[in-house]
């Protein structure tokens, strides 16, 4: 079943490495159904040049495996809780890219230094507080879905499409997978910059308000004008 | 018409991520023919990987299209303003490539801190600033070339092939459309050696001008002798 | 005697230049044989690109060869120092890794930034000491070892895997050659990242316990979940 | 004549691009004949990937061509000094490799932080200064070479094949080409890893001196045992 599904998440997951996004097992992508509601995703642990379309695993929205001998990613739970509450998502990845993973290590919100992070992402990438002992012991990679949408309950996840956790790495989520995998990878281009940005000058100013508008609203929303 | 300028155009666009100074659809270069003033430029928002030689779209220096049935680059306009200005240059590029674009969002000219910078550019490379709310609701794409143009009037193009737009990224020119990508990797390559310059010494000197002086001359103008 | 043992750590020697973590023939990875006591290593300062499977060399714990016409590595004592001590360390690797050997060349631990540290190494990675004089003069190689030796001696193989050496580089082992060089990538990726950390937020904060224990666990031990 | 050596030096010219350590045609590789005196050099602003072993220039002792139908290197007479002087050296390498000239644009010498430099350069890299205006009318790439030669004349050339020109590159030599290559990725190595050290600690200590002769004479001298 979901044959489809299941071979455009394989596809989008050997993105990962082809983007320099992960190394070994580090990453994993997801996708879902519209209709069945049912979620492909990677197998946990398993490495991008042994996998297969088969290897992919498809769950319900509860986290019962529906087809697959493999087991899901550990992180799927995660998944699970944004496409849950986000119905307009439908693709997510998990990496620990460099540049953005030490971002996230370093606790400081990504800034929007330039165009390139106003022509995809509106306003700075947040740094999401680490779990408590409590949320880790009840169920560590559910809370941290539901740490993801509290944050993003008042927000438009088109506008706000990828978010870091402390001591981590990011999530980044899109209108498919192949969406999402392509914001992961403006968010680790966007960290890079940001990170020589401040080496260059420790004071940098963030880009003004009306040049993050133009830019963004140049790419998105009805007055848009790039592209074909 | 003009095969052989839309073919020129094409490759020199497929040099950008050759030379790794974009990422997807982020870039774009043109060139203009000497007698029928027709500018050739790569179209909007289309992948690299994905760009045939009958998208490049052939425009006019008033904008409209001549030839194509895409887009032409958002930043067109940009282009445009500068062939109108300067009929030495040829071609240009826009590109975001890292370690240039964070000197543009760090705010600070790149100085010649060496032979490398100062056997193709004289002088350190500007960053120009931010338009006022008032240029970008007029025209944000033609008024960046104005911005540019204005920056460029009492300068020489070959002495001063890149500037740097706050916040943004760079557009460089050259004497055709392969100079102008030679030029964008000798400016990436001098921005990275900048910015582990100053890392290292953070009071780091310019080259002495008599140095620049000797390294610009030795390969431009009358007296030049590096080359074949 | 051992083909099959020789051929691994052929393979996994050239895992070093594949994943960037050697130039010429700056490293070395050896394996040894549980029954025999034979370990298999590296031949002294033959590149990676001309290294043939009967490059490879036996020698006993002794440090005497066994099989091969070629001098052992010259960090062999270093090796047979680990295995003589850790009968569970199976597989040991040195390299100067750019990253992880600047972390040693400026005398500070790694500290555990984040979870791709704590997934693998439990706590930060101890940069150990210059040796003297008489340490030096007496048996550079071996004392090497033994400096690495008397600081695991109350700790377990499986949560240090890793320690760098002052002025120098790192040692790495694992249950295999290949479990080596795989911790070898991760103590590069994690310096990496540790590095940009420092950068970005000269005051970060470790992960706290509760994050890495989380991590470590769920990779390690009877309660783990991650993988098939 | 010599067409042995002049397919060395265009192979080792290859090289250069090879292991990034030019972009373009900024770099040279030259060696020079025992016997004849005749020495074998890139041609001037020729790419490297349209380079023939034909375009190799040969040049005697006096800067003249003896055999090519091309300009040599604009540096030829900076090499032609170093082999006057220093009969042993037979292989010269200029660049602008990007952490090495980094240090020579920060116009700091390169401390030798570590065993990776310590195994092939004894001591600090050295910046050597910018030439006076009388020096650059006078002979700018002459007096380059006599710098050098002045730096080096009561060294040996085997303890220190390398320098740095402030705000420049490099020059490199050894007892071949392709052992000046061979040190040129050495210092390139080296350079970036100081870079990283002094990032991750600006108060890094450099290696005890202890250290550093037991690597040199390690790998050199009548006692060295690394290697076959």
């Amino acid at each position: 079943m979901l044959e489809e599904l299941k071979k455009r998440v394989y596809e989008a997951n050997l993105l990962l490495p082809k983007y320099d996004l992960v190394k070994f097992t580090w990453g994993n992508v997801s996708e879902i159904d519209e209709d069945s509601k049912i979620v492909a995703i990677k197998p946990s642990g398993v490495d991008y040049d042994k996998l297969k379309v088969d290897d992919i695993v498809l769950v319900n929205l509860d986290g019962e495996i529906v087809e697959g001998d493999k087991k899901p990613s550990s992180d799927t739970k995660t998944h699970l809780e944004i496409y849950k509450k986000f119905p307009e998502v439908k693709g997510i990845v998990h990496t620990h890219s460099p540049y953005a993973t030490s971002w996230a290590q370093a606790g400081i919100d990504i800034p929007c230094f330039g165009t390139t992070h106003a022509d995809y992402i509106y306003g700075d990438v947040p740094v999401l507080r680490n779990l408590t002992q409590e949320e880790i012991d009840d169920d560590y990679e559910k809370n941290t879905g539901l740490l993801i949408v509290d944050y993003m309950k008042d927000k438009e996840f088109t506008k706000t499409p990828a978010v870091l956790l402390k001591n981590h790495g990011s999530f980044v989520w899109g209108k498919d997978c192949f969406d999402a995998v392509h914001n992961s990878v403006v968010l680790e281009e966007v960290a890079k910059m940001a990170t020589f940005t401040i080496l260059i000058n420790p004071n940098a100013e963030k880009t003004p308000k009306r040049v993050q508008d133009k830019h963004y609203y140049r790419k998105h929303g009805k007055n848009a004008y790039y592209g074909q």
